[in-house]
């Protein structure tokens, strides 16, 4: 075998050779087309590290894919090679292999913790702007009341330890508890928001938002120093916590995946592997999004799913089994903390018992469009809406209305729950239930007919839900986009939940009012349930988060993993589907990235297929009225003349030609290994003068005697740029960028170099194919 | 934004005017580069089929990726801007959006169907094997006795209707009864498997083996005629029936995806879309494969894992969305013909009560090691056993051995199955359940402790379990790599749940004897039954799965299906893990890759880096001892040397150069396309004859007079070749053909044509550096 490539490396040799002398323009006179091998591989020498800095990358740039996954084959390779001659390197390189299992343990056991903690916190938090426990101020309402025993369990809400601010205070009169209770309320709410929006902007500015839009810019390989940092890590989890306690409409979810990515990153500085490779970093970074999502909703299947369909650019199958490692690791260390104190992952667990009808895919297609258009309600218009004004309004006229005053989980877990016997919540006020009376309970209520008639309390909680969703879907909308963490899914399926259980009531009431109607016959026999209005918050809920988002796939899988049951997945499924597509129809980007769009990230959708019919001469670099194409030649420039051309321009890279007439193609150099191999040069390389030549070639030309000595580059060459035709479709380049994470390409035809064509080209191209303005794409 | 592309082509137009005019070698003269935009995308000009045949692949050939998906670029696009004019065909525009979820649901729906069919007509001839139902033949035992109303619960198989063939005839001593039917029941099982050895040779013997293999490399871009045909279908699915109730050690699941693309490929042909464009086809293969595994397992989630993580090659995120449109159908539609009777979709569904230990990992990751060692017994290395045989001694040893004569799917669910109170079964003879007092109970017997002492039937299952291990390993072996339909997935969980069943009870003996040790107090109070051994069953099954198949957040998310709790996941993953890892220590392949491997097929497998150090110059054709590469030059040849290049090779393609001397790069051009286009010239096209000239050039060289008409092949010319350089790293090369599907991929130096290479090249060097034989890759 061995033989093989070496003949087969001679005879190219020879080919080169025979080449060279065939074809050059510049006279390369007898030099012999040396071949080293340790010279070939074209990354091989940035390993060595001898220039510090080399094959790194600036901030607020794209790696290049391709080169980081090369040096890390090339660091797997190494050591491969050295485990085959002595034990500690064998046993360095298991430690290696298992190194990857090892860290997504790490960041599954800290995640878990971390989310643990925020829940128990925000808790206890959103408890005390009620009231405090006087056995503990550090217990949480309701384990106030669990620690003192003499609580029933239809009770377990009141007992005497806990007291409300108004309580704690003597000679307050009977009129002014609420008032006052509400004005605590109040002050509480602003001083968590300003607290929160007060250590975001001095300490970690990225801690605000919900961090999705960077996280997929980051992981489609752009580089934000800083973004999942220990700061933004330490910030965002303490602002995560007031921001909720404070009762502004915001979920915890989303800033959790970035929480979570924090987790992975940081992590990520104890293994070399991960340390010095951008793209094994954001494999592990693809993971830790799963584990946001496993330990947000407790769906570890659903979480990988997320990471696949919606932040993941690079996911190869390795990393899906590792998400869902970590998922899972992360997911029982928060079932071990057990934050809710029910051994549940979540608080909106829900078990339903009836079947549904097929006819109800008509209310839950409806629910579905529903969804699709509060999708495309563009959120996050306002860039300076001040964080007070806002608490203060949501703080205001969020406690009058008990469905606004309790937090957004609570109240999804509400409208989710079905209905038992013993259910003493308004919204399960059925005159069978109570025993009630109402007037317009008919003759055939002794039957049991009227089990499913809603009593008077039903009515008064469908106003003030109603009213609770004209307020929850105005003050979302003011929220987002505000300065502080804030995620969008729990607001957007408490808008869509609100939404579907009004419905679900209606429905209800209809059926039970027309039970012997022929569309209800044979369905709904008289007095038994069959409509679950809970069905219905958890449709609407499902279709508002998949409008916002556009998920579909791991969003069916979410809501499958909060059921546990494989018999709610079709409404589910058909509410996504029209959600997805009435919202696609509107407009075709989600929250996400309309988010990225308009930081001008340089993000390629992988999801949206390129379809015009513009070919790569369109769109590279140099267009007519630019000046030609900057190229480098092999040799015959001094380090001067270099020097100029990076001074003179601000392209990240030029290509390395044979000669200036030719513009045939040899190399790509970037602009940055430049730059330091030449300061490198002039620091440590004796007698480098700027008259010094450069040379790009392996072998020496013959100088002249007494010139100063030469500055070899051949090793920072990349001898494989890629490259396409000018014929070639625009439909082709698009999706050679994006299945191989390219930074650029260059154009030619008939082997002569004509252009360049880079990631902000081609963004640039499809802003304009899309009628956008092409200077809102801001990085390389 | 029109000017601006109008502008950058004028410039391009006049840079390639300039290039030509200075650097060609040949005379082009004055030629003007007309820019005609209709005919620069590569492939537009295939669309119009003005040549029938162009664009279309031969027989045990790989298809070109991206060609397929710029065709279907092209199409769309079409559809798209007549859409703007018409009514009719905006509706068809719209139509045709849709067709795609049309067809998933026909598939689910065909699938489901089909699936549903095959588990009843099996379940009858299973038993037709043992007895016959008097009420009527065409009910199975089980449905023979529900028809009648005499039984009671406990008693639901025995009825006086169902006679076993010995009954039915008269005059038979009781003593030869069970002589009788044994023979009886060879003779079914012999004449079931003759019949489906038969019909497989004779009609399709596509149908043969599971199938997967070859789905794998067909997805991968391979073509095989008639693989996924209506003969097929038939013929797969009737000998699937009859080699499951011969009662082989085959499983119907592995079978059943193959069935499900059966139906896929076959619905493509009523959708233009998808019936011509390989491309959309093989997406929709991929969401058939999915849909094949819902239904084998009733597992819509794991079965779109399955198909990304085990066989699909290609899966866009659009696809994952409509795979699992179309899994999730097929699931109902089983549910809905009711197989089972227990509006189960399979027959092994479990629920357990107790929760595991920490310390059962021990014995969870041996079961792991188990599956591992069993995914590496090299199955099916004889290909000629004579299927008779087998059956013949399946049948006879089989019969004895309560557990090896029930269907492997029925002794898969009774070994899961956790004991209740009531269960009458031998597996779960406790002494606390029969009240049989065996002479092993001890004083402490009286307050419940030896509720889980094994009693003396529970000893006897133990025996035969272990007996129905060594035979079921044995004949499984024996039995795969048969010429009829079979899968591995059943028997091989069959082998791990018998293995784990044995080890949980062993478990559980172990505690209830020892309950007062260190390690099991505090986890086993006496007398609860802390340890499940339905449990460990579960999970050897899985362990065994996933050696065999090396799955593993499928196999996973399968299991989990199954059971529907998270709460076991943890033991299924830690088996999965072991036994992946210890699997892959021994081999890198799974059984289908061995399988691959073996027929020779040209899969390039995605989840394997190539990871040694070799170039593109290492590998490409021509070698040192080939003959120089077959060129055709862009003009100056004539038709005749074009055909007698044509004769003269087998390379499915030729390089197109400006001229010999200069070898500088234009296009590819496909020999089929060739040799089509030549063949039409001749016929069609007057005055073409053999010294005619062939040109590739846009512009008409100024012709001699008198010459005959040259033929223009331009259209045929792919203008966009894929190209690398000679130094570019095989790691690179290899990750380009799989992420892009190439067939192959020219390389050049310095602008000038060196070699080609393509696919086939890739894997024989990936073959030579694993030490295998180059010479085992057949096809191109």
């Amino acid at each position: 075998m061995a033989w093989a490539c070496n003949a087969a490396r001679k005879y190219a040799e020879c080919l080169l050779v025979s080449h060279e002398s065939l074809l050059c323009f510049v006279p390369v006179g007898g030099c012999k087309a040396n071949w080293r091998p340790n010279n070939s591989p074209k990354l091989i020498d940035l390993m060595d590290d001898t220039v510090p800095g080399i094959g790194t990358y600036e901030d607020f740039n794209t790696i290049d894919w391709v080169r980081e996954k090369s040096k890390d084959r090339d660091r797997h390779r190494e050591i491969t090679n050295k485990s085959k001659h002595s034990t500690v390197a064998l046993l360095f390189s298991i430690s290696d292999a298992f190194s990857g299992w090892l860290l997504m343990l790490l960041i599954g056991l800290m995640s878990g913790a971390l989310a643990g903690g925020i829940d128990i916190a925000a808790h206890w938090m959103t408890d005390l702007k009620e009231g405090v426990c006087l056995n503990g101020f550090w217990f949480n309402h309701e384990h106030c009341c669990w620690a003192s025993n003499e609580t029933t369990f239809q009770e377990r809400d009141k007992c005497p330890q806990w007291k409300s601010w108004a309580e704690l205070m003597d000679g307050v009169s009977e009129g002014r508890v609420n008032v006052l209770n509400h004005f605590m309320y109040v002050s509480w709410a602003l001083l968590f928001a300003f607290l929160a929006v007060i250590l975001v902007r001095a300490f970690a500015p990225y801690a605000c938002g919900s961090g999705i839009p960077e996280i997929k810019t980051i992981l489609s390989g752009f580089i934000i120093r800083g973004y999942l940092g220990k700061w933004t890590l330490i910030i965002k989890t303490i602002t995560l916590v007031l921001a909720v306690s404070s009762g502004l409409s915001l979920g915890k979810e989303g800033p959790l995946v970035h929480v979570a990515c924090c987790c992975a990153n940081i992590l990520c500085h104890f293994f070399t592997k991960y340390r010095r490779n951008e793209a094994k970093r954001r494999e592990v970074l693809s993971a830790a999004s799963a584990v946001g999502v496993s330990v947000a909703f407790g769906a570890p299947i659903g979480g990988v799913l997320f990471s696949l369909e919606e932040v993941s650019y690079y996911f190869p199958l390795k990393t899906l089994w590792r998400s869902f490692f970590a998922a899972l690791v992360a997911a029982f260390t928060l079932r071990y903390i057990n934050p809710f104190g029910n051994s549940r992952l979540v608080l909106f667990y829900v078990e339903f018992h009836t079947p549904w009808h097929l006819l109800e895919l008509i209310p839950f297609v409806l629910l579905g469009i529903f969804g699709g258009l509060w999708g495309n309600t563009r959120l996050g218009h306002y860039p300076v809406i001040e964080v007070l004004v806002v608490t203060l309004l949501t703080a205001l006229l969020a406690f009058p209305n008990e469905y606004t005053r309790m937090s957004s989980s609570e109240l999804i877990s509400e409208l989710f729950n079905d209905c038992g016997l013993l259910d003493s919540s308004k919204l399960c006020d059925y005159t069978g239930n109570s025993g009630s009376t109402s007037g317009s309970v008919n003759a055939t209520a002794a039957n049991g007919l009227g089990a499913r008639l809603a009593g008077p309390k039903l009515y008064t909680a469908m106003w003030q839900l109603a009213l609770a969703l004209a307020f929850k879907m105005f003050i979302t909308v003011a929220t987002f986009g505000m300065k502080v963490p804030s995620g969008l899914f729990i607001p957007s399926m408490a808008v869509g939940a609100i939404a579907g259980r009004l419905l679900g009531v209606g429905m209800e009431q209809l059926a039970v009012h027309n039970h012997e109607r022929d569309i209800f016959r044979g369905w709904c026999s008289p007095g038994a349930d069959c409509i679950t209005p809970g069905l219905y918050a958890m449709v609407g809920a499902a279709a508002c988060l998949g409008g916002v988002t556009r998920m579909t796939v791991s969003l069916v899988v979410i809501m499958f993993e909060l059921t546990g049951g494989l018999e709610y997945i079709v409404p589910l499924m058909a509410a996504a589907m029209t959600s997805k597509w009435v919202a696609d129809a509107l407009s075709r980007e989600s929250i996400y990235e309309a988010h990225i769009r308009l930081n001008g990230y340089p993000f390629l959708e992988a999801k949206e297929e390129f379809r015009h019919k513009t070919l790569a001469t369109d769109v590279m670099r140099p267009r007519r009225s630019d000046p030609p194409l900057s190229v480098l030649t092999q040799s015959g420039m001094t380090v001067e003349e270099v020097e100029r051309l990076i001074s003179d321009t601000t392209y990240s890279g030029f290509p390395v030609v044979i000669s200036q007439l030719s513009q045939r193609l040899v190399g790509f150099v970037l602009r940055r290994d430049l730059f330091i191999s030449l300061e490198n040069a002039r620091r440590h390389q004796d007698g480098v003068v700027s008259v010094s030549a450069v040379l790009f070639t392996e072998c020496e030309s013959p100088a002249s005697p007494g010139a100063p000595p030469a500055v070899k580059l051949r090793s920072i060459l990349d001898l494989s740029p890629f490259t396409v035709t000018v014929h070639t479709s625009m439909e082709i380049v698009v999706d050679i960028f994006r299945k191989l994470g390219l930074r650029q390409c260059l154009v030619i035809q008939n082997g002569r170099l004509l252009g360049i064509i880079t990631k902000k080209d081609i963004l640039k191209h499809m802003a304009q194919m899309a009628n956008r303005d092409p200077e809102s794409i801001l990085f390389n």
